[in-house]
């Protein structure tokens, strides 16, 4: 399979040729495999005109809980602890693995008609999670949550690992497995040995939640004697690679070196700590350290919506106002953080970037829309004025999953009807408690 | 003329009676004039369908500078004096009478097909954008800019008043004009006194930019002894109405009181601060005082849209993270921003709400999208998941200016090629100098 995206103004994210336009890029066998300024010797298979549109590699979403669509807006603007255990905790626990499908093809559906090429998950029912990436195109790095304080947790580790071996590498290697320790603050360090040991075991990265509130800090000083970061340091939890640590909002320098250092992929969510007003990560200093940082969305209940665009504005947006400087995440940085770095934190090393030799997970944007012209700076247009809806066309693995802003392999109507019917029994307590 | 929109999920942001699904709105001679929850009794000379659609009033972006959309994407990510001074004025200088005209359109054309039915301006060639707003549809309240520093105030300020006499009231009365006075620190006192007398005169309103940045606000201190409020305070300048003060970052507690006793509007452009790094306004604060807050994008040099549902959604983060608060601006109160806020703000009494006697500027907005399901909560939906590029079919005046997503009375291929090639020969240095 050979194909041909011409005539568009590309974005590689590559700092050797970092825009070429008008640019071709050759597919073969999924990955890239020539990118020319000049029109390639055929034959192809196929051929995409990318005339009037920008390329660049696929959004990387590192932080979600995809299923979690089924509870977009359900409760919004509340203070954090009240939100969890009043609202969210009570309706997921009548979450059924059904729901988790329908749910998972549905954030799916928003992610890929939005760019999002690859995203990494952390939730319950994940096999299903799993089943939705299959039959959608997508590419995912899938955990289950786990949780220390569940009765349940040793048979959910043990489970967990049996999904690893199930579905590591599956789907054309599209489909990736970590273990999911929920947080530090939620697994005790009996289960954390356990997990660490599990993954070794496996060959296979962590995905966990850290220092994203001032609470998780405090509670952890007190019943450690250190920091999050430090408390996994000293527990040899870094010592996996790759592990994914999302939100990392309150750290000490010395965390900021560690994360740095031990290669730590960070999920920064700016979206979703603005919302519920966690704080802001110090990404600018995480960036001077070269530290592994990508963009996460984190869940639909905490956002609303899977739209990776809108998160390397925010973060484009929210550290300029907050460090007092127009200069900071400047728009190729944001981009970065969208694509490359989500890859690098994912342990994904050969995506991100249009390169020779890489993935081909690409997206084509429209830039025949109003609010992209005139065309001065291409880089700032997709950072700054794009929206996930402009975009036209998407591959993973040089496999076409969304052509002329359609699903290919996704019955969007009937997602959307399953997805709103089941919102809805859940809400009226049509389903049993599970947990 | 005799309209009816049926089937839809409204919101009314009437306090009375803030959502009714399905709801039927009934548009009489270009105003509502009657909501109701049954089918009511025709006939009728067009009927709308509103199924799967949210109805609102449409958007009012309450300061921006059209024109700036040929500059999008010109200049980011620097600091904020080398931008003005090094990129964003000499260019400006070089925009052409016939530019603005065309500039101006392409914005109106984006606030259009996003839902933006009203908006406040302030730029050079006013006429130019006067013939924009009245070729295209939209509402609009126009002000020329006036620089105590240029030789040409005093002309300057005679254009703007004979400006005002033409335009103000016309093309049915979508066209208002306000004097637009820059800044109290680019607008000498003698300067704002004769800018105050002629708005009397006139029978107008004045639109300025106050308290954007701290060296403003420190400024001020230094030449007048005051703060930027206090100063226009004791000039007598609140005593005009209505008075649209842009940004309004920097606010002591005594000049927010001060804006809310005057009835000032004020345009909170978050966007704007957040990027240019200026700062954050105390919005919850004003807005405890009841003062008339609505939103603005600014020009798109420094946003870079024009997208007044983003606006509402920063408004919604930026003060919850900054104020460390999940509760502060909620998804209603942002709306209300977007909507009726900006509309008060303006001056504009009968406008941005569903209520019977107000203007029917509306706006309904598509939820049979992936990001849009499940429908939990509505006005969720529409602040925190929605797009601009939802918005499928816009009325000003009880006119269908934008019908399936498509403009009715602007030729947007036309527009965006005359923009591109405009914004081209401006770079290129192929106008003269003009200021």
């Amino acid at each position: 399979m050979r194909l041909l995206i011409r005539d568009a103004h590309v974005v590689t994210l590559d700092p050797a040729l970092p825009v070429l336009t008008p640019g071709y890029v050759v597919v073969e066998d999924g990955r890239i495999a020539a990118i020319t300024a000049d029109l390639p010797a055929g034959p192809f298979d196929e051929t995409i005109d990318g005339s009037g549109q920008a390329l660049m590699p696929g959004l990387v979403n590192a932080h979600t809980h995809a299923a979690m669509t089924l509870l977009r807006g359900y409760a919004d603007d509340m203070e954090l602890m009240p939100w969890l255990q009043e609202k969210i905790w009570p309706i997921e626990a009548c979450i059924s693995d059904d729901d988790v499908y329908w749910g998972s093809l549905l954030g799916i559906a928003e992610m890929l008609l939005g760019g999002v090429t690859t995203f990494c998950d952390m939730y319950y029912a994940f096999e299903r999670t799993a089943e939705a990436c299959r039959d959608s195109g997508i590419r995912a790095v899938l955990s289950g949550v786990l949780l220390g304080f569940l009765d349940s947790a040793a048979e959910d580790l043990r489970r967990a690992c049996e999904f690893a071996r199930q579905w590591h590498g599956q789907a054309g290697g599209r489909i990736q497995v970590m273990l999911g320790p929920h947080a530090p603050y939620t697994c005790p360090d009996p289960l954390l040995r356990e997990v660490m040991a599990g993954a070794r075991e496996l060959g296979i990265g962590l995905h966990i939640h850290v220092a994203e509130t001032v609470a998780e800090v405090t509670g952890s000083e007190q019943s450690t004697g250190l920091t999050p970061v430090l408390h996994l340091e000293r527990l040899g939890l870094f010592e996996v690679h790759p592990v994914l640590a999302a939100h990392c909002v309150h750290l000490s320098p010395e965390e900021m070196d560690i994360l740095a250092r031990r290669r730590v992929g960070i999920a920064h969510c700016p979206g979703s700590n603005m919302k519920l007003a966690s704080g802001v990560a110090p990404v600018p200093e995480l960036l001077k350290r070269e530290a592994l940082v990508g963009l996460g969305t984190d869940g639909c209940a905490s956002n609303n919506n899977l739209d990776v665009l809108e998160e390397a504005r925010l973060a484009a947006l929210l550290h300029k106002v907050h460090l007092g400087s127009p200069t900071v995440v400047p728009a190729d940085t944001a981009l970065w953080l969208a694509t490359r770095g989500g890859a690098l934190a994912l342990g994904l090393d050969d995506l991100g970037q249009i390169t020779p030799g890489f993935r081909a997970d690409l997206v084509l944007v429209d830039l025949q829309q109003p609010h992209l012209v005139p065309l001065h700076h291409l880089v700032s247009h997709l950072v700054y004025a794009a929206r996930a809806g402009d975009v036209r066309t998407v591959l993973v693995d040089g496999q076409v999953v969304v052509r002329d802003r359609q699903l290919c392999c996704v019955d969007l109507p009937r997602v959307m009807a399953e997805c709103s019917r089941r919102a809805q029994e859940i809400v009226e307590g049509k389903r049993p408690k599970r947990r």
